[in-house]
């Protein structure tokens, strides 16, 4: 009998489950639950609260809401008997965290707390944290923090204690009535399991824990406010589970949510793009995944431990069991073509992609495509949205050179393609300059399935064989490879997430090699791009910071 | 009873002749003759000869069509009797030059020579003879010639002896044929009085003539070639005679042609731009003529000899008798914004003008009107068509920094201008630093008619008041003021230009005036520009040359 497992992917506006069949990891059925109450970042549900600017919160029942409309679905779909569901993973954004009771039950489902703010999920991109961040930094620069160097020296508003200390900072009523904080992820395998745990992935790469160190000390985070100084062993549960571990099992409650058996195993909570690693076939060190969309995350397994300045985190068993995983990312690359597209698309490009029924990134690949390496004679840095990895500094802004009065559109287009390959190839030298080698890249998410002249490009820019992961939903497939090891073989599924990987992930047949004449120029433009990097983005000059501050005494 | 003066404008596309009443400068007629020919890049009319890339010819038999019709038109248009018109004055587009037999015949316009396009007139933008420019340049840097000072360092392809040196190079019979060549600014005030003049404007700012010194030596145009030897004693009149002074009177022929009556005076040759100064009221130091179009042409006045490096050049009688007049340049100006319409403008901004029966560059300026100084975050280098003064580099080309996913289209357009307005003010500082001193702008063409924010920015920017002239079109004022010069006080018109210019020309009633914290922002943005202008201007990075070495390589 066929046995099959289930990955459900939380994403920003809606919840995807995909049922795969365990011995092929082919994808069987998937249903998407968009979520009732979306993004919320004006004001509340039900009281109309007004939010701030900068919010942005969710709603944990959205969540089961997820479980009960898309796992029945599939079910159905498929036709494929619960009791040859073996296992359940999921995977979710990351840092999106909540208060809760020491039952679990979200503080914003009580009525007294429906009404307040922090007593809400805060999603990923909730950026009114930064005054805590800003704080977190300087205390651990000031105290010598050790850590703080695992994080490219930076601790994003969006992560786990920023979110945490504006609990405490803003509505300390809510944080002394919260009995856990969590991330939405072990909340979730909470609600599926009734066991409490917290997942080695986020608890590394977005709350400052190490297999080796745990937390920041009580006298730190005193530091920071004195009321915060017993946040871990009041507040989070320290028992770190590494990812591929099985969680526990379905409850009564939550098989009659699915339609799946009682008992049915839940692996612990991971995070959508290191999920998507194993099911990228990336299970060993010198391959990296990059998960690209509106940004791009950078994911590297190796079996040491290195210090590589500028990139996102590293952390022990947090991408895979016996592997240090390294993150770094690139804040600006889908949302800089689409920019590009909405911006500065003269309209007669509109009107011939519109006459000839074409996409209008579609008709802007054609012409560019058209152009030879190097004959835009533009280069672009792409930093439209700040530098993540390897500048780490969200200050830092665009720049475009090269245009003459012949510069056209498409020309710009291909170049600001080609400078987010060259932001790849310094990220990718700096793993390789501080002992993590990427000999292959993986790419997977929604923009490289549509662009084959990106992939080609940045093939050619790397100098790297660029693959494809073959599934179209990633993070889905790989949290219900993780499902299936949480099952374990006696059960039909698998021991490890390296046997799972074997044989449910797959590459697309098709790859980009690097076309040597397009190297050799790309070497050449990459020398001008690394050349304005540096002199831009290391302080030689520090215009775009000036401009910055300018602009906002302006708005003033 | 009034009198009148007639000024002919030959430009790039047409003649312009305006009838204006000496007494008050006031314009009565207009009509314009676009010519039959146009500009010929591609093949010769008849013989259907094509050309090679770069050439840009014109039929001199235009500008004989253009006396013959503008003329009798503005006569008639006004009713004016011709024996009130005292005096005729040209002005044309420079370095525009043809060989012509000893009688004035143009050589193309014999049978033998017609299909050889180095007959024909070659129009100022004619770019074929970049080879012959480099040797100028070459050749003088090696000999240590003394001029080359002047013209900041570097001879133009558009110049004289560049394109006198293209035909002896490629067409030696033509070469040997040409008794006489000379600018078409002095050929159709031959061809009006039957005298041959050399005006000191092109001689001076073209051809590399000064009042001291005279035209380079025998010795190093034998360098360029043996057969240029001689160019000067054989091929061109030395009698060169100062702007401002009458050249002669109208022949029978020329009465014919035009209406007006035989004797009538006609004025030394002059030149577009620079006959623009004095009908924009400037005719003493300190006020800088400012002539925006495609691109700008700057004029400034001073009593004395001033070395300005990156200066176009200054001629001694070149604008005024009695002045030394210097000439800068941006390359770039109405054409980028031109550029930027064409190729950056997104569908909905043109559907929106439409909507509202707007011009677009009318929404743009709308939209960037409303921009606070600075809150755009961004800077450009105006370099998009190279930089003439002050860097007088070719090779250079544009950038632009600053941008964020937030960057909307008026805000590049905002930015494009005020960089062409830094460009501006780095001339204005070269030309102080140099013992060259502006304390007022006052603007005359097309570009600053239609943009009022432009207007503003420039005074700004630069911290000056800037001023505009009264007349749309200024050119063919000047050309009637000196007309009016040509005839004499005792004949109905002015003895001197000075004169001409205090009664004749105008400003508009609107100025614009530097509003004080505009200025403090834009001195800081203005630091930032320049900081960037000479990183990429002075070769600290030279990565637009390379950029641009790259590009040509992609495209062998």
């Amino acid at each position: 009998m066929k046995k099959y497992a289930i990955g459900v992917d939380f994403g920003t506006e809606s919840g995807r489950a995909v049922l795969v069949e365990v011995a092929s990891g082919k994808e069987i059925a998937t249903a998407v639950y968009p979520y009732a109450n979306r993004v919320i970042d004006e004001k509340l549900p039900e009281s109309d609260v007004v939010l701030e600017p900068d919010w942005a919160l969710q709603d944990p029942m959205d969540y089961i809401r997820t479980f009960q409309n898309t796992i029945p679905a599939v079910l159905k779909e498929s036709g494929v008997d619960p009791a040859d569901v073996v296992g359940v993973g999921i995977d979710f954004t990351a840092c999106t965290m909540l208060p809760v009771t020491a039952d679990g039950t979200p503080l914003c489902v009580l009525p007294e707390w429906r009404a307040e703010p922090h007593a809400w999920v805060k999603l990923w991109k909730h950026h009114a944290a930064q005054p805590e961040a800003d704080l977190i930094n300087e205390t651990a620069r000031q105290m010598d923090e050790p850590w703080l160097e695992r994080y490219g020296g930076k601790i994003s508003s969006e992560w786990f204690f920023s979110k945490a200390l504006q609990i405490l900072d803003e509505a300390p009523q809510i944080y002394a009535a919260a009995d856990r904080m969590l991330e939405a992820a072990d909340w979730v395998v909470w609600q599926l399991t009734g066991v409490e745990t917290r997942n080695s992935c986020t608890a590394g790469y977005k709350a400052i824990w190490s297999k080796q160190d745990g937390f920041p000390s009580k006298e730190y985070f005193g530091a920071l406010n004195p009321g915060l100084a017993d946040v871990v062993a009041d507040k989070m549960t320290t028992d770190i589970q590494s990812v591929g571990q099985k969680a526990g099992e379905l409850t009564e409650q939550a098989a009659k949510w699915t339609g799946l058996k009682v008992g049915t195993a839940v692996a612990i909570a991971n995070v959508d793009a290191h999920v998507s690693v194993p099911a990228a076939t990336v299970t060993e060190a010198g391959r990296m995944v990059m998960i690209m969309g509106t940004s791009t995350c950078h994911m590297v397994l190796n079996e040491e431990e290195h210090m590589v300045p500028g990139i996102c985190g590293y952390v022990e068993d947090g991408i895979l069991p016996g592997f240090f995983g390294y993150e770094a990312g690139q804040s600006c690359v889908g949302d800089h073509f689409a920019w590009f597209v909405d911006n500065c698309i003269p309209g007669a490009y509109e009107r011939e992609a519109e006459a000839r029924g074409l996409d209008i990134h579609a008709l802007l690949e054609e012409k560019a495509t058209q152009l030879k390496v190097g004959e835009s004679g533009l280069v672009a840095l792409d930093w439209w949205n700040g530098n993540r990895s390897v500048l780490v500094d969200v200050d830092l802004t665009g720049m475009l050179i090269g245009m003459t009065l012949a510069t056209k559109p498409e020309e710009i287009y291909r170049a600001l393609i080609e400078a987010t390959a060259y932001g790849t190839r310094v990220i990718v030298e700096a793993f390789e300059e501080n002992g993590v080698p990427i000999h292959e890249l993986v790419a997977c998410g929604g923009l490289p399935e549509k662009n084959k002249m990106l992939m080609q490009i940045y093939a050619d820019v790397m100098g790297r064989p660029f693959k494809v992961s073959a599934s179209k939903q990633t993070p889905a497939l790989g949290s219900a490879m993780f499902g299936a090891v949480a099952a374990g073989k006696a059960a039909g599924g698998y021991d490890t997430i390296f046997e799972a990987a074997q044989s449910m992930a797959a590459l697309k047949e098709e790859a980009f090699t690097p076309i040597p004449e397009n190297q050799a120029v790309y070497d050449k433009l990459y020398a001008e791009y690394l050349k304005l990097h540096n002199y831009f983005g290391r302080g030689e000059n520090d215009v775009m910071k000036r401009l910055k501050q300018i602009k906002a005494d302006a708005k003033k």
